[in-house]
């Protein structure tokens, strides 16, 4: 991980903030009549407008991808280990952009922001977003910013999502979809886990149907029991094991109901950590936003027909030992792309650290990663994208881990 | 499943009760001056006494393993599956007894019990017990029973930890040890799920740190929140896709907080019924004597010098999509008692069910099981067993599995 001097870091960055006035039809039904988007962007435009990069972000993160916010700033952005100078996304080379969806805490139009209509916070009127919604909102910040076509657009997990949606609504502004550690849509047992944290969030006492700030107060245990969920489900078994074992914290059992293991104590620091800094509503938005993804439910349930929308070339990559978006998962998505004749290819790395493997340096999946950003070519970029009739070849990368 | 008046079904059964008036002394170090346990018997006990059966249960279910409790009763004991005339734990062969283990809260010594010293409840002041703490209490009802011996110990999950530790703790008691589905210990992924178990129970407002009888209330939400994510862990993956899929509840996304998918209303009213039903702190000392068993603590942390204590044969178990005791944790227990020189038979099921499949009527699964118990000869169990140094055969079967 960089530190804020470092010639591979990005350096101090500063969020933005766009308002869009326009209305914004959203899937449920409802309209945002205008919305505010914060984002960050490191390296620069080129002339032609050919080298910009969409980041998309998963469940709990937001724009902050790369850098930091200060001098004293000791965590960098969430992306830090893939983002910045001779990194896989090169901001020598790429225009990097990576907003906070709407519906999200950190700035954003979502449940914290003001409801122009009634003038208070909207907190659980915030309507239900979709991972559409955010490819359409994403687009307007895109012409705001004068892009016409992203070099490539990239997200892992729900930020995977984004990227394979992009590609199919709007496949004439998007040159590549890089897709890690995601899915064509949830399972049932993901399904359900994202349940069970939204019944601890709303079963709390402090929710208060999600008003809990005219409370002055949160659902603060009940976020971050659906935290230590979460939690659990990123890391891999394997990964726990290596991390905690069955360490104590102290040298012997009290038999009682303090903390006796390590993983306990762990799980305890995470849930409130992340409880402290996160809105309850967000959360429970976001994990509504995975369930209903499905990118194949408007092509008949075919995932072929979907993927024959698209125009772009594609990077699917997936973790041996992510079990909360299982390798499998992945392989779906490039078997159907080879069928639609896409170019794609696909690389399951081996990794222990589960799902949680995409935001981890780990050096197979830096190589394929880079490997694959080096062969975009900006400048042919310029040219228009071929006509998705065209014959394209599919070269499948199978298993390329090691 | 049988109905009450099946011959393959041990029919009307009725739960007997005993109370020991000596002290139990408690691994917690704690004593319990007196302690009741109810228990349940199929079949008869043979003039040689040779032909008993433990049955130990597992987390949430209790005595009542077979049979049915009245005429009009629908639902049958927890394992009518496997025992009774001509099942694998056949009752005209065995007598089969199953107590509720301490701690219960089905009718032995618990939370729910009355406490001699203060003539109230005990609530959160029953001591926390361990799986060697059930076997030392189920070794004072083999010789109420006067049982000298049993011709097998038999239990799935915490069920199959106790079968291990009597044939640990009293290996001139056991003649067989049937484990199924079990682990020498729980992972570090094991424990973080009861954790947030027990986390979800002491955080409901109604729990009042244990003592909610006394407010005449139950912390009923967070003992559904803490069986929902059990549930989940009890499924596979693949048992909840053919289960639900992504079926929906209604014909349409509603785009709101209620249940959408079909496997969030199953979790809902499994998660209800449970808490209707169950105690919350007994839940809570279930989990903590699952995260406290492991095995081969006082040997060292070493498997084989657990098991080369062990005089009884054993069968093990476990199932190919089981991932809360995965087949790599009976693998753990058939190899160090190969080590260790004793017999032992394994099998890994193909089954799609998850752990639950410990549960359920699977044919493969049947048969083996089956075949184990009728090789149990019950006139030869008379002699007295092999003593600890004889040489004994390995017979591991691996994978025998189709």
């Amino acid at each position: 991980m960089s530190a804020v001097d470092s010639p591979t870091s990005v350096g101090i960055v500063e969020p933005k903030k766009i308002t869009f006035e326009q209305p914004l039809r959203l899937v449920c039904g409802q309209t945002l009549h205008s919305h505010t988007l914060v984002y960050e962007t490191y390296g620069q435009l080129n002339p032609a407008k050919s080298n910009a990069v969409l980041i998309c972000h998963a469940l709990s993160s937001n724009h902050h991808a790369a850098g930091f916010h200060s001098i004293d700033d000791k965590k960098p952005g969430w992306w830090e280990n893939y983002i910045g100078p001779g990194k896989p996304i090169d901001t020598n080379k790429f225009y990097v952009v990576c907003p906070n969806n709407i519906g999200g805490c950190d700035g954003s139009s979502g449940p914290n922001s003001l409801n122009p209509k009634t003038g208070k916070i909207y907190g659980p009127d915030f309507p239900l977003v979709t991972v559409k919604d955010w490819v359409a909102s994403q687009a307007l910040l895109a012409e705001a910013l004068g892009i016409t076509y992203w070099a490539a657009v990239i997200g892992g997990s729900l930020g995977g999502m984004q990227a394979m949606q992009w590609s199919l609504d709007f496949p004439d502004k998007v040159r590549h979809c890089v897709t890690i550690a995601s899915a064509a849509k949830l399972t049932a047992q993901n399904i359900a886990f994202n349940e069970i944290a939204r019944q601890a969030i709303t079963s709390d006492p402090y929710f208060y149907a999600g008003r809990y700030q005219d409370h002055n107060t949160t659902p603060k245990q009940g976020l971050a029991l659906a935290r230590m969920v979460g939690h659990i489900t990123y890391l891999s078994d394997d990964a726990m094991r290596e991390k905690f074992g069955r360490d104590l914290r102290a040298d012997e059992f009290n038999y009682g109901f303090d903390v006796e293991f390590q993983v306990e104590s762990y799980l305890r620091y995470q849930g409130n950590t992340f409880s402290d800094s996160f809105d309850a509503n967000t959360y429970l938005l976001m994990t509504k936003a995975l369930d209903y993804f499905d990118i194949a439910k408007d092509f008949d349930n075919d995932l072929v027909s979907a993927f024959s929308h698209a125009k772009c070339d594609y990077l699917v990559l997936s973790f041996s030992s992510d079990w909360r978006f299982a390798p499998e998962r992945s392989k779906e998505i490039a078997d159907a792309l080879i069928i639609a004749k896409k170019n794609v290819s696909y690389a399951e790395i081996v990794a222990s650290q589960g799902h949680d493997a995409f935001l981890i340096s780990i050096p197979r999946y830096s190589d394929i990663f880079r490997a694959y950003m080096n062969r975009i070519d900006c400048d042919l970029l310029s040219a228009p994208p071929a006509a998705a009739t065209a014959p394209a070849t599919a070269t499948a990368v199978a298993d390329i881990s090691n």
